[in-house]
């Protein structure tokens, strides 16, 4: 029998809705990685009577009892000392601890404040987590057989302390552990991927195979529980193989990640550079790209050409081209491509022109129309895309549309 | 004594991290609202035994109890059923609702399947509701004085039946309302902003005033229970004062939610227009005035200024320029300003320049280093942000200085 574990998220701010539990989710990433079944999440406010009700359901349904958030130094911040009471523990003072929250704030040239100090206080026993990031340690303690783990809020403190310290303190509990290959496809709905693997999908046990939807992409996890990484890729292997050869060239990666970072690899690989022209995404495809550290090494640049004068007078879109088919328009979309590659000296140039919404821009098109065009100087492409209702969404799935053209084109496929 | 509320959210792929939660987000913003406490959040995943127990223990806690998730046609989906057992409830059909599902798909020439009438099954006397945006439609029903609620998992379901049917049912029931403002502040850390005003903070009861950090900025959060939004705003009136005394002109807003939004608002009341030259950026600024529908009002471009062509190119920097100061420097980050605004004829030109990091650049520069300018024909102003260890913050609070300092030279604040 494995661990099974439940995920506290300690916060006011959370119950307001102020912010998402993202801490929940990286926790539970992690914990799925080593095969550690997650039955429940909770979250609690800054509240002692709760936090303790919440800490003592736990205690009586899992084995493992992660908690998040809560450690800072104000008075609200209540975790360590009730969950400490909760599994019977006392607080005491780590000078060790003491003196790296000092180095801290003395390194960056703070002033400390006093309460600073209380994130030094820690339970008896316990093993602590340094916090690469932010100034609160984390810890880890054993009582009456449960494991209980507390570890700052803050996603980016959260995160950092999860693979630095929790997933090896995982690795030693666990006798098997989970392995998943993500299978990213654009250019087919949710629902028509399930459809070409629901007999599949329904067949399989371990691995397990899982449609997620986000953005207009589909990614399909694809799930093994082993011994070993080994067995895990022993079990994966044939449905991987199913999988891809089913859905044929939607599948843009496995594992990779996302268009951006496909596209940026085969451009590294092949030695070429892409500048891009964007209208109604405004930035968005060029940032994607630059997301990228070494972006660099393929990114020439680009033009956010909002106004018609932007799109002559860093394109050198022709005036009259645009007077005649209007600035959204597959024409426009080419020149801005062309544009672009030409200026910049790249060896691809994307143009994207488009009516994001949610107003329409006073002509027939729809509002989420969006004509996205690449130019290689050999041959020009152009799509158009529609995606109603929704102004993020439209400019989400037009950038995407571009960097799946790109990466069509440089692996040879129909664009 | 006003009601208080739990909010389970049923699904495995809650529970492997593979999304986010939130529906509980939104759930708790609408129950915020209506001045109705929530104490608890829970996850639960596709399991009737354990979806029965988190169940049972909201029913021990919580007057109303909101459900999200789980009720789709398929064999996994199990929230009506468990939650009428629960309750002692049976589940009728409703001819209604089936014939609604069988229009649905004849509307939409989808063929439906007979798992997809399950849907039509509602616990008895409950008030159903429509689903706009999907076939699942939600319900409420009230037992042993506790009202539950359930609603699709789907956001964009969820968030549609949340505002539509259920905000009016709740309105019902509160007899107090939440109001609440947020005050916007860029420019001093979170420890900073709380020491400025712990003293405040400590003594306050109605209203409350807590404080949230993200991407560099930080917000206020200011919270009034009353029986009307006119007293709440009575009682909230004095310390709005009283922060935004305190903090001085760091507060860049009130509510309006972000910097770009209180620049673009700035720049409409004036006609004035905006163009970016972007380097270690990479569009980041421009995507965050762009995500304003409208954006075309205020502004003129922009340019993906990373390599040096594209800095001499699209914005006439002077070669000799870059090879004597460097790409990474202040007087290229003025001349990139100045080239955007004279290119694309705005008033307004902001040039950014950095390391954005992880690498270096080979320069004595550490990652994280962005020079900022803003030039305006009559002015020009440079500011030096240093954001360590992280790529996409340093990108961030690059874009976030930028639009800070637009702000204070249109406000006749010191940039």
């Amino acid at each position: 029998m494995g661990y099974c574990a439940e995920i506290i998220a300690v916060g006011t701010e959370l119950l307001l809705g102020s912010i998402v539990n993202t801490d929940a989710q990286d926790v539970s990433r992690v914990l799925s990685e080593y095969g550690i079944d997650v039955f429940f999440h909770t979250v609690v406010g800054d509240n002692p009577v709760r936090l303790r009700q919440a800490a003592d359901i736990a205690k009586s349904r899992a084995d493992i009892i992660i908690t998040t958030g809560g450690l800072g130094p104000t008075y609200d911040d209540l975790t360590k000392q009730t969950l400490a009471e909760a599994f019977g523990k006392k607080l005491v003072p780590s000078e060790k601890v003491a003196q790296q929250i000092r180095d801290y704030f003395a390194l960056r040239g703070y002033k400390m404040t006093e309460n600073n100090l209380r994130q030094a206080l820690l339970p008896e026993g316990c093993t602590i987590f340094e916090n690469g990031v932010g100034t609160a340690p984390g810890c880890a303690f054993v009582s009456d057989g449960k494991h209980v783990i507390m570890l700052p809020g803050p996603p980016r403190e959260c995160r950092a302390m999860l693979h630095g310290c929790v997933a090896p303190y995982l690795k030693k509990l666990s006798e098997f552990e989970i392995h998943s290959h993500n299978i990213h496809v654009f250019g087919l709905g949710e629902s028509a991927v399930e459809e070409k693997l629901r007999g599949l999908m329904e067949t399989l046990r371990n691995p397990t195979l899982a449609p997620y939807a986000k953005d207009g992409e589909v990614t399909l996890r694809l799930t093994a529980k082993a011994a070993s990484k080994e067995e895990a890729e022993k079990l994966m292997a044939p449905i991987l193989d199913q999988v891809c050869q089913t859905l044929g060239d939607i599948v843009y990666s496995i594992d990779t990640g996302s268009l951006e970072n496909t596209v940026a690899g085969l451009l590294i690989k092949r030695g070429m550079s892409i500048a891009t022209a964007e209208s109604c995404t405004g930035g968005l495809l060029s940032k994607r790209l630059t997301d990228i550290p070494g972006a660099s090494k393929f990114f020439a640049g680009g033009a956010i050409a909002y106004s018609i004068r932007s799109k002559t007078e860093l394109l050198g879109v022709a005036p009259g081209l645009i007077r005649e088919k209007g600035a959204v328009s597959r024409d426009v979309a080419l020149a801005m491509a062309d544009g672009a590659r030409i200026r910049l000296g790249a060896d691809i140039g994307v143009g994207i022109t488009g009516i994001a919404g949610p107003g329409s821009d006073g002509s027939a098109l729809e509002p989420g129309t969006v004509f996205v065009a690449v130019s290689t100087g050999n041959a020009s492409f152009c799509r158009e895309s529609k995606t109603f209702h929704d102004r993020d969404r439209a400019r989400i799935i037009g950038a995407s549309h571009a960097l799946d053209m790109v990466r069509r084109y440089l692996t040879g496929l129909k664009v």
